[in-house]
């Protein structure tokens, strides 16, 4: 059997499907996990071509992939960028000249430029032939002391592909911007929490929406209406799971089950687009979040002592399901029956699991100026609230779910106890709005009366010619935490605003230091007013200095109408007098000023 | 001649004046220059105990010191700090435990802990015993990538030193606090500058005050008027330098020549300090600087073309000499005949020279509020100003004295042209108040008519309870470069302050914005406005917002009351659209985690 060639390989594409074993032998650099030592999977591409798996290893702070690469052309790229874009990315690269094939760790710069790193932290650990296709397999530290490289941080991943369709000459020689390629996205450091014991009662529960034809276009988010059982008593939720249909699991993009309002007896049947005009009003009262899951997720489980209450009296019937497909490459007439599935046990554990809402309450007076790249935003739950609406022992935050609009690109909740930060609750540096799935927190947070829960939000609104203001609206913003707890108190929001009458004061200032005359009467609404100042520095840097030193407006809330007795208008903005240190990666030695050389791939073993 | 250890050394600490002779054999670490190659030096203590020679290297990157120790007990520490403190210092220390000596090289932690640093930047080349005492020789990178370490910059260097009376069990059990010490300040990268051809014709005057007792007091500054020969035709002075008396070398801390004012006739004599009320008011007339040194620095040069004018028609015959003198000891009736020998000549170069005020104006309306630990006031020269007061060829700027007040830290003068930052004209970045010297360039700079010369000044009022406004009073604030330039032009002064409009708006808006009624009346004075703001975040954040935003006014003025003629009310303010890179020290590695070990020094070779 001759040396066969990756252009060779390409030649056969469409007979690549036939089994054939290929042993690639590499040099390898660490000992090598076997398949089934990758839990966590995700297609990378809608059609499903290229597939990735990994672990996590905490002691040895790095990641192992391994990638399923279905159809094999010329080579492929693979890596991790801020936000996904292409430029300014840490990139694993196999490319082959048509005669050598070779990988290597490589970053592009500002220009979509690649360059070879000096430091190869993309550790190739083997490459194997299946019937499937190619595996690669390779080692990734967490953090790498190159510059160049990507830190592999808590919260969201933009992981990003490229498949090269070309022989090309070298690696500086890939043009990125002629790729087919996409990004993904995923919590690549999955907390290493040890599964809780499930009772023998356990029962299952499916909300799966019924054979939908996925709509041939890129977005759709599908509202179902499941219903439980009448008389359906009080159970708990204690672990949920997605069913995906075999086939769609790169269209599948997120799900969430909410639980209508128990206000209202019944809820019309709804099998439909979310944003059709026939979808009933009613269906915007199901907002209460039962599970949500997004794609690389895997099942949530509850901790041990807790559970999420569902049906008994006093709750809704009534859940919506939605699905959001992502579906870019437009496929039609795709059949689809995802879900979630729950399981529920009617032995209640001793306590019942809570949401509370952290961050900033939905109004128009939390304002991003346009044409910001990183605006922050401050939403409080007070020392004042905790201590009047926790129980004395305590609750623990064990999950997390952050939620901004479309302008959100970081999301961060600290607790504070007197006036010192003493943790991070959930902090998400590449946050997406595409991206919002239930984290189980690595640790478990505990939260005392008289402690403060600062989330702190980031948007970029580069792209807008008009202020953004906070509230409903999907060209509006929400900066939110919801953390999951127990036991459950009736602290359900715990948020903040800047009190109005300072704001009004900004207005009439801003009035007053422009020389143009701009009408910020008292009677044109908040958003109006914002939207008619005009934007200079001064203008931006006073509404900035208004946010970090204006009394604030507290919603120490047992519901989204009902507050806590007490006072909560203008009360103290919390203080910080000391401040949690980032952490630094320490560094061996600065890298190599000259890159390194890819290493060939000796592909002369072919076997059929 | 058995083995002689520094305890016994310290034994004899009164017959050590007498001549011996005392090799120390160290390991050398690179070349040792000879004494002649120190051409600067600086007496380190008032009694001129320690007294530092150094040369400066800009191929190597290195500064190469020569350290005299007339009487040595039981080590000494020298090092640098951002502002002369002994915490968080970089140190070079020699200690003794009363057997064995060592060297190393150490930092203070920020409670003035000692620890030995892991890499040893503070190179020993050698030591000589000498009759007039011990020479310590080390070399020192500009930057030498150790966190701990100070990095060696233009401008102001705070050296400190501290004599060990004890022995000590190692470099730990230094007590810092304990120490006797103190502060020297240098420009230690001097410029590396040819000096330029001096004419056969040229004369000396000497400035100097004749035969003074140094009052027995810390501080005093002394004045004498001096007198220009009748009929002294126009000359230049084309060189100048100190004339220290022999013995007070520590005590003479700096010295200025002013010319006074033309339009007064004759001005009184005087001889005394210069804050006496005997001394006339008419010398507050005498405020053109001639010539100006400070301590540590050489002869100042003008470049070949030009030379400063003095004497003939239309320039005042009358001189004021300024002399600080420095005497912590309060060493009592030393006498002193200190002054500066001008260097001059009939034959007059191509050019006059000419000095230019940049920076802020001289008024209220800037002003610092107070605890305030860097808080940044920025003067601006505008295109404006330039395109029509400098000649089409431009000005070439070759020396730069910098000025503030007491809260004064930093100074930085930046040239811009369309908005583009083009090179650093001066930076001090520890610049202090107490040592004004004017600086030969590194680089001759030509600004041309529609740069702009950007001033911007860092000020700590931590010790203040109100505001700092700025004006001429010693607890107001300045924020000056005096450029030298040539050749000479119109324009004396460019600098400007906030509309005094927008500053009336910012009262306007800290009244509204308070909830305590304050009188921010327009019939109240500026500087009374300021005193009676309450200093909150919002309002400090408010002053900087306005400070960057607000128009400016603009002094383009041919003297300190004639303005070019034009509008320069409500000038906008020069925007920057691309700045300067700061220079990051490119470093080889970072060091080893644990601190290296001192260097013993061996002592055994002692001879008489």
């Amino acid at each position: 059997c001759p040396s066969l060639m990756l252009r060779e390989v390409a030649s056969m594409y469409f007979t690549m499907v036939a089994a054939f074993l290929v042993i690639l032998v590499v040099a390898l650099q660490g000992s090598v996990p076997r398949g089934t030592d990758f839990p966590y999977k995700v297609p990378l591409d809608p059609q499903g071509l290229l597939e990735l798996s990994w672990n996590v290893s905490y002691p040895e702070q790095a990641v192992h992939f391994q990638l399923l690469i279905r159809e094999l052309r010329f080579g492929l790229l693979f890596g991790m960028s801020d936000r996904g874009e292409f430029e300014n990315a840490d990139l694993a690269v196999l490319w082959s000249d048509g005669h050598n094939s070779y990988f290597g760790d490589a970053w592009s710069d500002a220009k979509g430029q690649l360059h070879m790193d000096s430091q190869q932290d993309y550790q190739l650990l083997g490459a194997r032939r299946a019937p499937e296709g190619l595996y690669l397999l390779f080692r990734r530290a967490f953090s790498t002391c190159d510059p160049k490289d990507y830190l592999i941080e808590d919260g969201t991943v933009h992981l990003i592909y490229g498949i090269l369709e070309k022989p090309v000459r070298s690696l500086q020689a890939i043009n990125i911007s002629a790729l087919h390629g996409g990004l993904q996205r995923v919590q690549l450091l999955k907390p290493n929490i040890s599964i809780p014991q499930l009772p023998s009662d356990m029962k299952t529960m499916e909300i799966t929406a019924p054979d939908v034809v996925i709509p041939s276009q890129e977005t759709t988010y599908w509202c179902y209406m499941a219903e439980l059982p009448e008389g359906f008593p009080k159970h708990h939720i204690i672990m949920y799971e997605p069913v995906v249909t075999a086939g769609n699991e790169g269209l599948v993009h997120h799900m969430e089950v909410f639980q209508c309002a128990a206000e209202f007896d019944s809820f019309p049947h709804y099998n439909g687009p979310c944003d059709s005009k026939m979808k009933p009003d009613r269906l915007n009262y199901c907002r209460h979040v039962l599970a949500a899951w997004a794609m690389g997720a895997q099942a949530f489980y509850y901790p041990e002592e807790a559970g999420l209450a569902f049906g008994g009296p006093g709750s809704s019937r009534y859940l919506r399901l939605e699905i959001h497909y992502h579906n870019p490459l437009v496929f039609k007439g795709r059949r689809d029956s995802s879900g979630i599935r729950l399981y529920y046990t009617a032995t209640l554990r001793p306590y019942d699991a809570g949401i509370m809402e952290l961050g900033l309450v939905y109004t128009p007076v939390m304002a991003i100026p346009p044409g910001e790249d990183s605006f922050i935003l401050t939403g409080y739950c007070t020392d004042k609230c905790t201590q009047l609406a926790l129980p004395t022992a305590g609750i623990r935050i064990f999950a997390s779910q952050l939620h901004t609009h479309l302008a959100g690109r970081k999301v961060v909740t600290v607790l504070s106890r007197d006036g010192r930060e003493q943790q991070v609750v959930n902090a998400d540096t590449h946050y997406s709005p595409h991206f919002q799935e239930i984290s189980m927190l690595k640790e478990v947070v505990a939260v005392f009366p008289g402690d403060e829960l600062i989330t702190t939000c980031t948007y970029n609104t580069e792209d807008r010619s008009r202020a953004t203001v906070g509230g409903f609206g999907i060209l509006e913003e929400m900066c939110v935490n919801y953390v999951h707890y127990y036991p459950q108190t009736q602290l359900e929001l715990c948020k903040s605003a800047v009190d109005p009458g300072y704001l009004h004061r900004y207005f009439s200032l801003v009035n007053r230091f422009n020389d143009e005359e701009i009408c910020m009467c008292p009677q044109v609404s908040v958003p109006q007013q914002f939207y008619s100042i005009p934007w200079n520095t001064f203008n931006r840097d006073v509404l900035k200095s208004l946010y970090s030193f204006a009394p604030i407006s507290m919603h120490c809330n047992k519901s989204s109408a009902v507050r806590f007795p007490g006072e909560w208008e203008k009360q103290p903005l919390p203080s910080i007098t000391e401040r949690l240190r980032e952490r630094v990666p320490r560094c061996p030695g600065s890298p190599e000023p000259h890159p390194a050389a890819p290493i060939p791939l000796d592909l002369g073993q072919l076997r059929r």
